[in-house]
């Protein structure tokens, strides 16, 4: 089965097999004459990024590259990037790969515009009003792994590489003009990563689910979200070439960073600042504490996750979903606790602290505070 | 429970009571000094009408309106719109009503920027990229129904006032800026009408679920609109000031029009030509025919309604599903048959002809053919 499809929202989505051949169309579309490539340097000598400059250059667009891309961008990429986008006389942004090559390359594309330092649009309050719409670069956004849906967000994460601490960029004008979401580029992920970002999408799914924030569209989004990486995740872990599965975990991930904007919750609050500080897979970490923080929110979100369980054919409840996950986690070879990821409980203050200051807190059913956050990180243990 | 609830897909939508006061700042937003409110002649001298033109006049925008819009808007009105607009000087358009005020009004705000006749523009191939987009009017919509859905849309109904066939304009920049979805203005609506939208926000929602296109983020939509339908339109209909059950359908009456970019079927593709041959109520006749629609397809969407039976908590599989609907209806006093709605089953011939032209047939589960369609009309009867 050869899906292909064509969505107008929360932006043009252009999704099927092989549909990379269209990156020169949807530069074009939106203006583009000499595109820049962003990726990470771990990209950039991969044949799908060479294949994808060479249909930029085939439709005479040029083959420009830019990938001194850290896999956690910071300001000094930042900034390389916006030099190398003025330096080479560039109109717009191919912002390719995983998280970093897409939050990087949309953030060029945001900067170029702007005379204020970054740090001044962080999400917070009206601060992304601070900007200047002018020059703000066209951006087509391609994703190469499915997971973190960055493909279709308003937002980039940018660390400050004095501090080290992440810091979410937001503005309307990073959503991408055309998404390019092309299942082929995704087959060639080692099996860990193809489980770590699936279980990215369906933590997100799953958070916004359980969101107390009255937003339906966004409910719906992310149960089916689940849905579809209840039925393809594992075909796409065991064979690699599963192409419909490989398309619907695009999908998938692309609706989780939709759904998402309901708001996330005490599984990102914690895995945020273990990554910070113990430098593990975002998507694996989120996998790790998923268990531990759906006993946390059980009495808050026992209903809501009895009717998934029945739309996501899963008998027993909430039991039985719980037992899901489990199996699920098991199947796809997730470490069980923080210590079999190799942590030891030895800064839960420090994390706990961290966690309750996270952005995703607020979206958690049951409220945070230091003492039950530290809790809950000694049940991940 | 007071909702409210600010969302940034498919478009700004700002949702709650007493939101309209927020129009002015929204037509600010957008760049409008000096907007023209469209709507239809019924609602001209209504309070919420009235109103929201305080609302502009307060803050120094003026309170200009065009009301000369037929139920069914046709050429004419479009002429005269634009002759309004441009004549008032005016730089945006509030597309203000149900179907026939946001339509027109949108339509109004795309035509003052093109050359061409409004006709070019059918939604036909790549029409749209026939038009200019320079001079294209922004708009700020507000739904005074929770059915349509219109606001949240990217297409207008407009009527050959010759022919009397409605013809669907299409272009991306008819989709508003803005939309205000104020569940106050919905709280007048007679019995009858808050039945029949009510019911064309269900018809939409599932008939997209049921669609077999590739649009997991809409099917996620149609599903849990089909919940809040469920849930809040009896209430609505029984107590017609209660908020809560308002803003739900309102909710659910855009996520219907945004769900249906998955495809619509064979109610709709029925319900047309009854309604341009009878001028019957659009949700009203969906509403009548869902229940034959609903057996004629049966074997193509029984896997599907039954997972969706069980997120509604609706017992008994596919049959379960069938009862509620009928159930529904009766609480809602919808009539049985076309027959209870006062139509006669002679020109059975004409209507099937009519609807396997219509461009709802393709998100038919089963293919509509002339002999199955008239086997299928004589069931409505």
């Amino acid at each position: 089965m050869n899906i292909t499809a064509n969505w107008s929202y929360p932006t043009a989505v252009k999704l099927g097999r092989g549909r990379i051949k269209e990156l020169a169309a949807a530069c074009t579309s939106l203006g583009m004459k000499k595109p820049l490539l962003v990726t990470d340097r771990g990209l950039a000598n991969m044949a799908i990024t060479q294949g994808a400059l060479e249909v930029l250059e085939e439709a005479g667009l040029g083959r420009a590259i830019f990938a001194d891309v850290d896999p956690n961008p910071n300001e000094i990429n930042l900034e390389a990037g916006i030099k190398a986008f003025r330096d080479g006389g560039h109109d717009g942004v191919v912002a390719f790969g995983g998280g970093s090559g897409l939050d990087l390359g949309k953030c060029v594309a945001f900067m170029v515009g702007q005379t204020r330092p970054v740090w001044d649009f962080e999400d917070v309050g009206d601060w992304w009003t601070r900007a200047s719409l002018e020059g703000i670069a066209p951006i087509v956004a391609v994703p190469t792994t499915a997971g973190t849906g960055s493909e279709v967000g308003r937002a980039s994460v940018i660390t400050n590489s004095q501090t080290h601490v992440k810091k979410i960029i937001f503005h309307p004008k990073f959503l991408p003009g055309v998404v390019i979401c092309d299942p082929e580029l995704t087959m060639g992920m080692p099996k860990a990563i193809t489980a770590g970002t699936g279980m990215d999408a369906f933590a997100h799914c799953l958070e916004a689910y359980c969101s107390p924030f009255f937003h339906p569209m966004s409910h719906g989004i992310a149960l089916e979200g689940m849905r579809l990486v209840k039925d393809f995740l594992p075909r796409a872990y065991h064979e690699a070439n599963d192409i419909e599965a490989r398309t619907n975990m695009m999908a998938a991930a692309a609706m989780g960073a939709v759904a998402f904007q309901k708001g996330l919750g005490a599984i990102h609050a914690l895995s945020h600042p273990i990554g910070a500080v113990y430098n593990t897979h975002h998507g694996m970490t989120n996998a790790v504490v998923m268990p531990a923080v759906l006993r946390f929110n059980r009495k808050a979100i026992e209903e809501k996750i009895v009717r998934a369980a029945s739309y996501l054919g899963i008998a027993g409840g909430f039991d039985g979903f719980y037992d899901y996950v489990l199996s699920l986690r098991s199947e796809l070879n997730v470490p069980n606790t923080l210590t079999a990821m190799g942590i030891k409980p030895d800064r839960i203050d420090e994390l706990a602290a961290m966690a309750i200051e996270d952005p995703s807190c607020g979206g958690n059913p049951v409220t945070l505070t230091l003492e039950n956050t530290k809790t809950l990180f000694r049940d991940c243990f």
